[in-house]
């Protein structure tokens, strides 16, 4: 069967959809919230996924449900890729085809708690390639679009969409001008805590006060939700994200919308070493997008003589050569 | 001078008062943030305090100000302890006096760099004890007011107030339940840097999978805004927040907030445990207030025979079983 054509105005069709399905998915999201925090006592309520820090509700998979079935209705020839029926087993590798890519509410854990940082993330992936993105927080009614070749907006509240990044592109001399979002995540074994203990704190520590290979940025932010951290570098209210662990269904979304915006985004070391001297460098592949280690930095004015994606790679060079990888556990 | 008599109803005039100001000082907070992010290269206009992570700019003056001179017309007898003005020397020791204890703009790297979470904090001081508190996150439009006795209350954009916490008390039978907030902050030597860095990996790090002394806590967050950490506690959204080294004025409004919400909020690890096993729990003394070094845990149900303040307290040992305490730098 041949893969439909989708056209420029197809994509702005089915990113109208998109953004109603997000706005009544957030609805279903804030009945969620509610019903687990009036709950008399809501851990006994949450299931158990990997382990206790991973939490998953069961309104994770009514929103899934609802998203899932309304996207057969309207486009029924559409691939579906969601956490929820990943983990159920039904791993359906990616095709060429137009794949929604889903995660019914990122930022789980703060879902369960009550923190205001929780989105549905809705990515259309097409030949391959992340093309259209939409990320709703309901609880701060931010509203993030964003379609290839498109650009990307930000809608808060009743106010119009403005588009991103939200200021002109900054330069970003080193990482000690940088405020950086890193997450400690799922993965709490010792290595992995060790490392990432140890990278962090390479990146924060004042290398003229001790601390070796320090980059003494201006601060660590860590939020909980892979796909506001991608919408908040497009902004430009971050200037890096670096994780290792989360899925495409975190990611697809934030990485049109952060590539709409001037944002790069690139994989593990080993993934951006490979392409950091090619035209590649900045085409997020299937191997990248599927990779589970990911970091996007936001659009800026390069140094004199110096284009603004070559600072994109010098800063993740400077990145790479501070943090250590770790396993996608 | 006899010190003026503050009675409840005075108070809600103060905070009626406090309420306008904060906003007022929001939109200056506001324009201050679209001056920065439409500078050509914001970085050359950013004076340096203590080092590069430390951010004063223009606004933080200009708000401090404002602050200041609308309360001389208003309350020309009360007293004043900001940031701007003790960092220029006139420390003025605490008295029995009204004295609002100011931070104009809290959360100042997030504010130079389009962060949106920075606020105005607002604390008054009676008789030494915090008693009313504001705090304005004008990029949301998040307003926390609380006063001694009265209780806390939020209110989102146009909607109206909500009492706090959000959700009635739940229970936290461990730190492995909680969402903890910690902060990297301005003090990156490596004595401190290395502290922190394990401390944080064992509150996430799994006991079962090789980490020493783990709690495998839910997760932890970094948003880097003292104020804004109290005022999520006291909404319910954060279990716990332990910081070292931020100031009285970081503080003031969000313990008022906080504790009218259930929360207790107590010193370092030696004030904690000179206090623990006496009434004096849970005071938030002079002493404590001034010291630099705080934690706060949201309203707690207690287990059955536990009450909510010793299933806090019990919460706190555990924290300071678990971190390090560093010097406040």
């Amino acid at each position: 069967m041949a893969v439909p054509e989708l056209t420029a105005t197809d994509l702005q069709s089915i990113l109208k959809f998109t953004e109603q399905l997000a706005r009544t998915a957030g609805k279903l999201i804030l009945e969620g919230s509610k019903a687990i925090q009036s709950a008399p006592d809501s851990q006994a309520d949450i299931g158990e996924k990997k382990n206790a820090v991973d939490l998953v509700t069961e309104y994770d998979v009514r929103v899934e449900e609802l998203v899932k079935s309304t996207i057969k209705e309207k486009y029924p020839d559409f691939q579906f890729v969601g956490e929820e029926s990943y983990a159920a087993g039904s791993r359906n590798p990616l095709t060429d085809e137009p794949t929604f890519c889903v995660d019914p509410i990122d930022g789980t854990t703060n879902f369960v708690h009550g923190f205001p940082f929780v989105c549905i993330s809705l990515g259309l992936i097409y030949k391959r390639r992340p093309v259209l993105g939409v990320i709703y927080n309901p609880f701060l009614d931010h509203l993030y679009t964003g379609i290839k070749g498109q650009g990307s907006f930000l809608t808060r509240g009743a106010s119009a969409p403005v588009k991103l990044p939200l200021s002109s592109p900054k330069p970003l001399p080193s990482l000690s001008q940088a405020i950086i979002a890193v997450e400690w995540g799922a993965d709490r074994t010792a290595s992995t805590i060790d490392s990432k203990s140890r990278s962090f704190g390479r990146l924060a520590g004042d290398p003229e006060q001790g601390v070796a290979g320090g980059k003494m940025a201006h601060s660590l932010r860590s939020m909980g939700c892979a796909a506001l951290n991608f919408a908040m570098v497009a902004q430009g209210g971050l200037d890096v994200y670096w994780e290792i662990g989360c899925w495409p269904w975190d990611v697809s979304a934030g990485i049109v919308i952060a590539e709409e915006a001037g944002g790069l985004v690139s994989g593990a070391h080993a993934a951006f070493e490979a392409t950091a001297s090619s035209d590649a460098f900045g085409d997020v592949t299937e191997e990248i997008l599927t990779g589970r280690k990911y970091v996007v930095v936001r659009a800026i004015a390069g140094n004199p003589g110096e284009t603004g994606k070559d600072a994109q790679k010098r800063i993740i060079k400077e990145l790479y050569d501070t943090v250590e990888d770790v396993p996608a556990n």
